[in-house]
């Protein structure tokens, strides 16, 4: 989706991935297929490119830091990828920031493990400060006899490990910021997510939530990405607590399945933004086309193949925009596709959405 | 445009051009370089595709109906196709659809020519039967004294050529219609054109005028594309003479120039309905999402470079949507992009649009 947003501004993209047969492959020029941790291939990338930019917050910093090193632009830059992408850093910057997160500790033993639970009170959440997403590398501890089960359960000591007191929410709220090179932002819509199995689901915006609480969120995400030096689009996820505070739950340093909305639902989307941002463009307005809009995933049910079965179905749902990633197999909670819709409200829009996605089926025999 | 809209859908596109330096090159995953009238090509392209579609009207009809003969979809049709790019055969079907055209005779010599011309009365406008463009093929003769330099002009002889009657018309206006392998179809809103020297330089949607005419504009296109058995995305040229009559001017057999406005200004755009007819699936809805919508063609105004200048000032207008289509080298003319815009009238969408295009310049010394 960067790709396209960038050929549409006349850039070409070139990818580097560990396979060509990725979704992205429909979309770019060139490829350059190998690890993204190399330092040598993603200095190649580099050469063959203005700047260097990421749709995923797990390569390694020290082979950007190398690429920076020879003079080539990376945007986000090695430092804000390094922060974020380890927890702990994360939410140390995000404090020290003067923003709301969860009470959180670093631990290096099941024994400090212990007493820092008891200190947050259960339940709380013990974490690997690496490498996290949709709910993995995530262990609720409820109770203490839960503690060497989870300790367990993340390796043992073998990763870093962080706790964090558990946030009784009633909304999971996200807000994308994009962040230009001269600290130009543009700040969407605060929507809702709702995940199922730690997966994002359904994104409706904007979050039917007051216009103070709404402004709010988004001064706290686009706070969160300045004093994480975010260059890019960010997606900044928070919890509305029972008692109406935000706190910021995670920023993750790229375009973010809970912007996929704006490609349709917004003036300039999440990914032609980011374009612009790490160009160092001026950057597009974020308004809504339409009293709300709605994203809902399409998430395999089964392994098997990654074709969709009833997409003439969904396509027949007025106002539906199906997106289908070509990815070849299908897996139980893999991300396989996305509908947005458009509608006067969010009920319409969602309802919309859902008739759609719900009409598609993956994971038919290979 | 139709590879990123079928990208979005899951679908593969293969390319078969004559230079894999095209702006295609950005957005398709295979490329088969080649001539597109070398019926082996167009064979080796269909098998390894669905569906062949294409982007313009001068492929050879004979390839395509080669292709089909040994079983491959091809949409539009070849018999569509070789209909269409026959100027006089366009007519001759529109005339037995009972459309209002403009009058038109086949001539075969300068002594016919000069017959014919003084039969439909001067000015008449000779054209090519074949292979016109952008007012390239088409000579006004405004006196007898101008016949044998507009004989002359096209060829002498050496191409087919015929003579139509001068309109002396208020607006160009235009319709794209999309149809489907089922005839299912969907109509776009009427839109007014304003060329410069023969290039389509604006588009504003929908046109000022009465509903009855725009319904009436509406119809003749939806005609015009079934008379032609047509399916996919078809541009329908028309005439809106000064008494208030709907001349069908010309017939794209694609998606035209004049639809571009629709890829954020229609709730699905004329390529992804492009994509949805090719392959049998639904049509999308086609409803503007604004009041009006305007587009500027960005054009060459000097040979050189294809980079343009003013990119930062363009973006920095706010709704401007910028496509640049990644031409290496800028011609007097040449379509090198547009810009879209929507707006609460046509006045407010033209303005915007027109004040991202004036900032951009093509033609840089190479």
């Amino acid at each position: 989706m960067i790709a396209h947003a960038a050929s549409q501004l006349g850039c070409e993209t070139v990818v580097l991935e560990r396979s060509a047969s990725v979704p992205a492959a429909g979309s770019v020029g060139r490829f350059l297929v190998g690890d993204w941790n190399d330092p040598v291939l993603v200095g190649q990338l580099a050469q063959q490119v203005d700047v260097v930019t990421l749709e995923n917050e797990f390569v390694d910093a020290e082979a950007l830091r190398a690429v920076e090193a020879t003079g080539h632009l990376v945007f986000p830059t090695a430092a804000s990828i390094a922060l974020t992408q380890d927890k702990l850093r994360q939410k140390q910057v995000l404090v020290a920031a003067g923003l709301p997160v969860a009470e959180f500790r670093a631990v290096a033993s099941l024994e400090q493990l212990e007493a820092v639970a008891q200190e947050l009170a259960y339940p709380v959440v013990l974490k690997t400060r690496r490498n996290g997403y949709d709910g993995k590398g995530n262990f609720t501890i409820r109770a203490a006899g839960q503690l060497e089960e989870g300790w367990r359960a993340l390796g043992g000591g073998r990763q870093e490990l962080m706790v964090e007191a558990f946030v009784p929410f009633v909304r999971e709220l996200a807000v994308i910021v994009t962040r230009g090179r001269n600290g130009e932002t543009a700040i969407y819509p605060v929507v809702e997510s709702t995940q199922r199995n730690h997966v994002c689901e359904v994104v409706v915006a904007p979050a039917a939530v007051a216009v103070e609480l709404a402004e709010r969120a988004g001064a706290v995400a686009q706070c969160a990405v300045a004093a994480a030096g975010g260059i890019g689009s960010f997606g900044v996820e928070m919890f509305l607590t029972v008692d109406g505070r935000i706190l910021v739950n995670e920023l993750a340093p790229r375009v973010h399945n809970s912007g996929h909305y704006t490609i349709e639902g917004c003036e300039c989307s999440q990914f032609e933004n980011h374009v612009r941002a790490v160009l160092g463009w001026p950057l597009g307005r974020t308004r809504l086309l339409a009293p709300a809009v709605a994203m809902v995933n399409l998430l395999g049910s089964a392994r098997g193949s990654g074709k969709p079965r009833g997409l003439t179905a969904a396509l027949a749902v007025p106002g539906a925009h199906i997106h289908l990633y070509g990815k070849a197999t299908s897996e139980v909670g893999r991300k396989l596709g996305h509908v947005t819709a458009l509608g006067a409200d969010q009920a319409e829009a969602l309802a919309l959405a859902r008739r759609a996605a719900d009409a598609i089926q993956f994971g038919d025999p290979l």
